[in-house]
Formats: structure tokens, C-alpha cells, sequence
């Protein structure tokens, strides 16, 4: 499938997930609202048996193979949160073989986790692989199903259930959401999520967040087309570090997107840091990433209503107790760097 | 109210709840699992507005004040996570004035948040004051009803909901419980538990779990009485520093228990490195003392189905990052102390 998924995908998706995934909850904190001065609903997406929101595409996009495929096996390319959300999908559906492809860089605790589903773990450099060839070597060589991380019209409408939810619960309680906002790599959750919003809430504003040194989405929508940003650039934001946004989610998002807001490393701690204190969610540097942005002030939230995805939770323990120790939380100055 | 509460009150007290409160969700792990040789259920009060179970019983109690009672004000004694509790409920209720006398040395966040929801924070030193006068000297100087934490029918019947929320859960997946278990202190959430269980699961076995140092619900069932312990004892369970059990709720315990587990710190610093590995949760020391009692085997849990509630999540950031440090985790060997 190559067009857009539209919002009849979306809902079905919904459907799908239903019996499989609660719906996570939206959190607030009157400490945050008064901190921005508007309100801030947080989406915990970390609260997913796989910490993450991509289990929502991963298993929109499985469950739908034939025991023909499923007998043949599935393969990911993934920092870590799209291939656990493979692994966690696929070993549910049934397949037969798991091949996950990360970087040998990746997150540790992924990488348990993603094998204790059952995945062989295939290591590859992400400054040097050739990701195209990788996918063509596992899928014409060993005859696997290419699950695409992001790039892919069931993969972004199980990703638009994030904001389909979130809309629906603001609804219920009389909320109308002036602003949403996720993390942004490939494009895939916010891509999904203004389709969700442009069907359900059309007056809602939808930003992407990046990280400063990633911030190709940001450079493709300035340059009109997708261009790519070096493989180089430090952030602590490990699941955000797409070079060039895919041409389904570019196409949506140059429609859709207000726009990209490039956030810090530092944002990334503070919202770790507010997700600590005021939820008592443990939440990855990229996750958090949205989150932070608002607080420290990227957007302009007075007297808004915004929702906020809190997209993951997968992080060494080691890299967590370092990075949310010295973050002011809700310091209306600059958010300090740790230690 | 004297008596133990019936399964109608606690039934009662449910629905005084479902306006206010989400359910809150089981985890389970299927990595625990296989570590522990048995099934595993995580009930995560750590999800609470509050973060932790006190919110039930506070809110079961003071919704029922009248209009009058509201006008004069609550107060409550706590080491912090029932009087966020009481705080949290007495505003959402109207209360004119809030009181909440905490301990010197009560952690900071608890001290923040509970004076962020409007109330007056009086510190007492818990090794020398004398809790009976100090609450004389409150309802009877300032007018203001007092809050029990522990020893209330309505509170009991609030702190029952915990197992009757997570029965029914279970239930609906035909999922049959063997054994029920919760950190213990003033005995509130497992007394209520056990009433709840009682009634709709009566082969559920129930253990509380103490730390070492305040085993006082363990020496009383022994002395089939109700004894004191030192308040000298050193432990990182701050929620967990009742002297001596309650006299409503010893009376239940010493009929519905099991027993009780005394516990480590080390135990607690596991039950709290595996909320943050495997569930995305932050627990505070007293909150994951029984999850870690039975991870590092502290009960028979061969080829059982266990709940244990994750009780509660406020604990200062510095005090968290310190003592998951080091723990093992699913490690079959005896837990290593942090650092």
C-alpha cells in the first residue's frame, strides 16, 4: 500500500488493537498546568507491554499476514522500540521466525528484551550500513516479511491511534485540544496522528518535535523536499535518529505538520525529570523529548490546550539516573544540563 | 464506625470511587514470571492521582463528611502518602481547611506535593511526639475532623477496593488468585484486602510483608496481641514506620492472615529496579517491598498465581537514583546491596 491511510484504516486499526492493548491513559498535572499556564494531557504510550506507542503499528500491520507469511517469518530494521514492538507482535501472531536488525549501538535493555520475545538480534553499524541493501539481503535472501518502521500505510494508521484515543477520551470530558505534539524521527506517529486530528478534530494544531542535531523533518518542510542530515550529530534522543523522513510520512506531514519544533538534549532530561515527579513514569530521552520542549518553553502553550505523547520508556537504568539528576523540572528559567 | 467493614461497604466504596478514579491496571511480566516459576499480577497504585492506594480510603471517608464537617476543616497525621491523600480528597471535596501533620524527616516530594494540593504542613518528630495528644489537641482546639490512615472502617473500606478491583480484573480473564499480598504497616490496605477476599475469593491466601525493623504486626500475631516495636529502627521504607498495628485492623488481621513476610531493604531496592525495568513504573522503597520479597524468594511462588500490590511511587529523586543503582534484578542469587 502506498497512499495515506485515510480515517476508515485508522479506525479499523483501532479495532484491532482492542482486544489486545489497553488504552493508555491521559495524564495531567496541576504543577505542569500551572508551570505553562494552559493544560497539558500527557499520553503515557509508555505504559504499553512494550513501552512504547510502536506496538500500535507493529501489530496493525502483523495481524494482518496470511499463515502463508507467518510461516515464513518477519524481519525489522530498528533502534530498538520498533523491532521489541515486532518481536512482542509477531511471537503473538505466531510467526515463525523473528529477525530484528539493530544498531550495535542501541540501548542495551532493548536488546534483552527484544530477544526475551524471541527475536534473533542481527547487529549493524548505523553510521556505515546500507539500510536498503540490508532489506533487500533479508527479504529476497531468506524470503522474510519486511515489517517497515515507519514508512508504511498500516504501520502509520496503527501509529494514528495514539491521537484517535487521545481525542476521544479529551471529548468525553469536554476537552478540546488546541495543540498536539509527539516526537518525531521517521514521521510515522505524527504523520498517522494528523490524519487522526484532520478527520476528528480539524481545528487542533499538530508539531512535530525533533532533536536539534536531527532535525531532518524540520529541513525537509524548509527545503520543500526530503533531504538528509548527517549520521554524526550527539543526542541522547536514541530513537530519534532518522536521517531523511520516509516518503509516505514526508508526504502527509508537508500537508498536515504547523510545523517542527527542534528541541535539546536538556529538554529531553526535564521531561524525563516531570514524568518522574508528576506521574511516576519512567520515560526514555526521546519519549520525553515533546514533553520537555513544552515545558521549557519551545511553544507557545499559554492558555492552550495541548496534548502530549510520552512516546517511550525504554532506557538503561545507568543512562536515566545520570541524565534526570540535576534537570530543574518546572523552573521557568533554562532547563540546566545534569550533573 | 467500630466494626470491620462488610462486603457491602466495600462494594459501597467502589462505587464512590469509579467517579473519581481510574482502575488501576495489572501488570504482568513474562520475564518475572519465569524467574519467579509462577504467574505474577502487578497491581499499579503507583498509577493513583496521588501515587499511591491512600487516595481510596481518603476519598471513601471524606466524601461522606457533611456540608458542616466540610466547613471546619481536616486533619490528618502522616508520614506523606496518606496525607496527600487526605489533601487531595478534602480539596476535591470542598474542605475549608486542610492540616496535615508530617514527620521532620518525611520525604521532601511528599512535604511539596502535599502542601501543592492547599494544605498547612505541621512537622512533628515521630520518635518523641505523642500522636494521641497531638490529634486531641487538634480536634478539640481547632475543630478541624480528624482523618485516620489507618484504623476507620471507611478507610479499611477503601483500601479493600485495591483486591476488589484486581479480583474482578483477574477474574475476567478466569485468572483464580492463590495468594494476595501487600506491604503491611498499619495494617489498613491488607486488612481491607482481606475482607474483600473474604467474600469474593476465599482461597486466596494473604500475606502481608514488613520491613525487618517494624515487624509489629509480625510480633503481635506471634504475642496474639498488640506489641510495639522501636521507632529506632533504620530502614529506607518510609511509608512503613508504624510502632504498632492498629486496633481495628489487628483485629482483622489476626483472623484473615496468612502471616506476614519480614523484608529487606535489598528486597525493596529489587521490587523497585524491577517496576523500572519491567513495567516503566516508578515505585518508592515501601511501595515495592512486597513485589521484591517475592522476586528474591521470600515466599513459595513455584507454580503459583500471585498479586501483590505496588503500593505506592513518591519517593525524592536522589533517594531513587541511589538506591536502584546497583540491585540485581531477576538475578536467582540473593539481592546485592546497592553501590
Amino acid at each position: 500500500m502506498t497512499g495515506a491511510p485515510d480515517i476508515r484504516q485508522i479506525e479499523d486499526a483501532a479495532r484491532r488493537l482492542a482486544p489486545v492493548l489497553r488504552k493508555t491513559w491521559l495524564f495531567e498535572s496541576e504543577r505542569l498546568n500551572t508551570h505553562i499556564g494552559g493544560r497539558l494531557l500527557v499520553k503515557a504510550e509508555t505504559l504499553q507491554p512494550t513501552g512504547s506507542f510502536k506496538i500500535r503499528g507493529a501489530w496493525n500491520r502483523i495481524s494482518r499476514l496470511s499463515p502463508g507469511e507467518l510461516s515464513r517469518g518477519v524481519f525489522a530494521l530498528s533502534s530498538g522500540n520498533h523491532g521489541l514492538a515486532v518481536a512482542w507482535a509477531a511471537r503473538q501472531a505466531g510467526a515463525r521466525r523473528i529477525v530484528i536488525l539493530m544498531p550495535v549501538d542501541a540501548p542495551r535493555t532493548k536488546i534483552e528484551q527484544t530477544r526475551a520475545f524471541g527475536a534473533e538480534i542481527i547487529a549493524y553499524d548505523r553510521r556505515t550500513a546500507d539500510r536498503n541493501a540490508l532489506v533487500a539481503q533479508w527479504r529476497n535472501d531468506q524470503g522474510l516479511i519486511y515489517i517497515p518502521a515507519f514508512d508504511d500505510a498500516e504501520i502509520i494508521a496503527g501509529a494514528a491511534t495514539v491521537a484517535y484515543e487521545t481525542v476521544q477520551e479529551a471529548a468525553a470530558s469536554d476537552i478540546a485540544i488546541d495543540l498536539f505534539t509527539a516526537p518525531c524521527s521517521g514521521g510515522g506517529l505524527i504523520a498517522g496522528s494528523a490524519l487522526a486530528l484532520r478527520s476528528l478534530s480539524p481545528k487542533t494544531e499538530i508539531w512535530g518535535v525533533e532533536p536539534e542535531a536531527y532535525d531532518d523533518t524540520a529541513r525537509s518542510l524548509s527545503a520543500g523536499e526530503r533531504v538528509a542530515v548527517s549520521a554524526s550529530g550527539k543526542t541522547i534522543c536514541d530513537a530519534l535518529l532518522s536521517l531523511t523522513p520516509g516518503e509516505l510520512t514526508f508526504t502527509i506531514n508537508r500537508k498536515s505538520l504547523s510545523g517542527i519544533v527542534r528541541a535539546s538534549d536538556d529538554d529531553a532530561r526535564v521531561g524525563m525529570k516531570a514524568a518522574f515527579e508528576e506521574f511516576g513514569l519512567v520515560a526514555e530521552p526521546s519519549g520525553a523529548l515533546a514533553l520537555g520542549a513544552i515545558l521549557t518553553g519551545r511553544m507557545d502553550v499559554q492558555g492552550r490546550t495541548f496534548a502530549v505523547v510520552l512516546s517511550g520508556r525504554n532506557v538503561d537504568l545507568d543512562l536515566y539516573r545520570r541524565e534526570i539528576a540535576d534537570t530543574a523540572l518546572v523552573d521557568p528559567s533554562p532547563a540546566r544540563l545534569a550533573g
